[in-house]
């Protein structure tokens, strides 16, 4: 909280003028061989969200013409000879329409054939944003992942997306005395990598069995804070244990765990592997270290009630069609624990998607005495 | 969750070559007179955190060496011609001692005498930072307030900041049967305003009582998601009511009131208000916007028991010696109202300090049934 009046953060008024024209300089000098790097993508992108005054992902004209109103270098830029060197004027493209950041991007992109994109105007820009990675900040953000392929459109699109909220106040009690679900869950090796998004055990020691489906666990990873919220309450850690099916088409069953931080009861699971976490970023799964214990997950239970819905991945390409379970008990983590895992996952700092829209989907709430 | 192997994230490995060789000649043309402007200190400090392998808020002569063996761009530039204009060598710097983004900064500015820094060798910038605003996220986030400004130093060296997690189980029931804390709050008229921080309503109607002194409400405001942590959870809101002593040396109490999202009991507090939260940044308090109706605190009770403890203000200067208390039964909110108030907030979209640790401080427990 402050007390008193809070100065308005100045920063954001501060002309990007001269950077802005060095940015544009470089986009401009763009050939269908160049790559735009991570840093220019970050400032451009500070410049689009500087912009986007309404803050809805995209720019109209008022906004643009407002943002050049009042960087005067900016402006001098746009109508002066810089625009020569680009293959489309944004001034031309925005004159109509909402721009994207993609767009905008794009808007300096040479006439290069491979560049030339498809019907949603955005695919040519594979090539050209070879570094667009996904992540969790920034213009690789979860607000952008369907513009950085094609291959994530459900991303924006999809009407079954994870996480989600729940508000336990509004889910239908399952009317199976046994519930849908069941865990057979026992003691396996594994392997533990930082895979740059999140840490990651690859682990095969038991199955998920939904709607009489058997679903075989392939490997859990971590969210810090929680994707999943309950009434909008975000916990500081959330895992995702991993179900495939063996057979075509593969089905893929989740079970989500919540973790709140306590210090009065005994920690047995993270401590399993906690001490091996990476905080190197692996390459591939090759990288992957072998766990110096096997890890045991059967005190992990279905006995407290949990809630199942129809969901997604919750990272790219956020396919949809998949089993949800979300464990209404957390498990314990130690404050300590919290911090080495965030201090693994380094500047990443954190690896949530926001929580995305019911769409009229149920959860179905099975509770402790029914399961 | 990612079912599929990650690919690492390849824009951290981008070579920011070009647009460092941009932005150093940038600072290294930086006279007296010269600001550092929002977009600069943004790359900077994105250059800063690449180096910063360990993620300790610190840049050390190993990491500094294997940024640039990997930036050949930038090796060039350091070894070069680039480094005559600086006014001292950022190798030099840090070949002994491990350097903070504000002290990297400082190794570019100007020998002006106005520049000099003071015994924490961080003093000096402060005018050459003008734009520098504390804010929620990169080079002016919670991580680097304390360098900002002599002023903020309590944020870095302070034994009794806030928010904080709370324990529930760690927490000492209050020994006195009526607790020690009182709330008179009844109706009255407010002006509002966001001020780029936060969206704030200045209240004088009514006051709290703790430990015995009467502290006068004075405003009260938001943060998302909350601040004060439960067990590590994360509340979607949190209202913080400010109350202060009249007489000197001011003192301040603080009422944490955190909020989650309910669609099963009627919101009655938020919709006082709600529909006249401001989006546009008021730059000081006369643009405050008066409230259409009288807000009505009286819904606000300790009934439900109440945290309390010694803290500090949770934005800079981060003062302490406030008297903290934190409501346990979280008020509703509904999700449209969320989403209401962090359109509002903007860009800013969060605005939550991380917990600090409660360095040996006792946090108290007033159950219900005493207060």
């Amino acid at each position: 909280m402050g007390c008193t009046q809070s100065k308005h953060d100045a920063s954001e008024d501060a002309s990007n003028g001269t950077m802005l024209q060095a940015v544009l300089g470089h986009l401009g000098q763009l050939d269908g061989d160049a790559k735009l790097d991570h840093t220019t993508m970050s400032i451009v992108y500070d410049i689009f969200k500087d912009m986007d005054k309404d803050s809805d992902g995209t720019v109209d004209k008022s906004e643009f013409e407002k943002f050049l109103s009042t960087h005067p270098a900016a402006k001098t830029l746009w109508e002066g000879e810089g625009k020569a060197s680009m293959s489309r004027s944004l001034k031309d493209a925005i004159a109509d329409e909402r721009l994207s950041f993609y767009e905008l991007v794009a808007a300096f992109a040479p006439e290069a054939p491979h560049h030339a994109g498809d019907a949603s105007g955005i695919g040519g820009l594979e090539s050209l944003i070879s570094d667009a990675a996904w992540g969790y900040r920034g213009y690789n953000g979860p607000e952008n992942w369907a513009l950085l392929s094609p291959k994530n459109k459900l991303a924006a699109t999809g009407k079954e997306q994870c996480p989600v909220d729940i508000l336990p106040s509004t889910c239908v009690p399952c009317p199976a005395v046994d519930g849908d679900a069941s865990l057979a869950y026992g003691v396996g090796p594994g392997t533990i990598l930082n895979n740059g998004h999140t840490i990651q055990v690859n682990w095969k020691g038991g199955s998920m069995s939904v709607g009489g489906t058997t679903f075989e666990a392939a490997q859990f990873h971590f969210h810090t804070a929680s994707e999943t919220t309950i009434r909008g309450m975000q916990y500081p850690l959330e895992m995702h244990v991993v179900h495939v099916t063996p057979g075509e088409p593969m089905r893929i069953a989740v079970l989500a765990v919540l973790f709140e931080t306590r210090t009065d009861v005994e920690e047995v699971f993270l401590s399993q592997f906690f001490d091996q976490l990476p905080s190197h970023v692996a390459h591939d799964q090759d990288d992957a270290e072998t766990l110096t214990r096997p890890v045991d997950l059967s005190s992990i239970s279905l006995d407290g009630g949990y809630y199942r819905l129809r969901g997604s991945l919750t990272t790219p390409p956020c396919t949809e069609g998949l089993e949800w379970s979300v464990l209404a008990s957390p498990l314990p983590i130690l404050p300590a624990q919290l911090e080495t895992f965030r201090k693994a996952l380094g500047k990443t700092v954190r690896n949530f998607r926001p929580t995305q829209p019911l769409n009229g989907r149920t959860i179905t709430w099975v509770c402790a005495c029914q399961a």
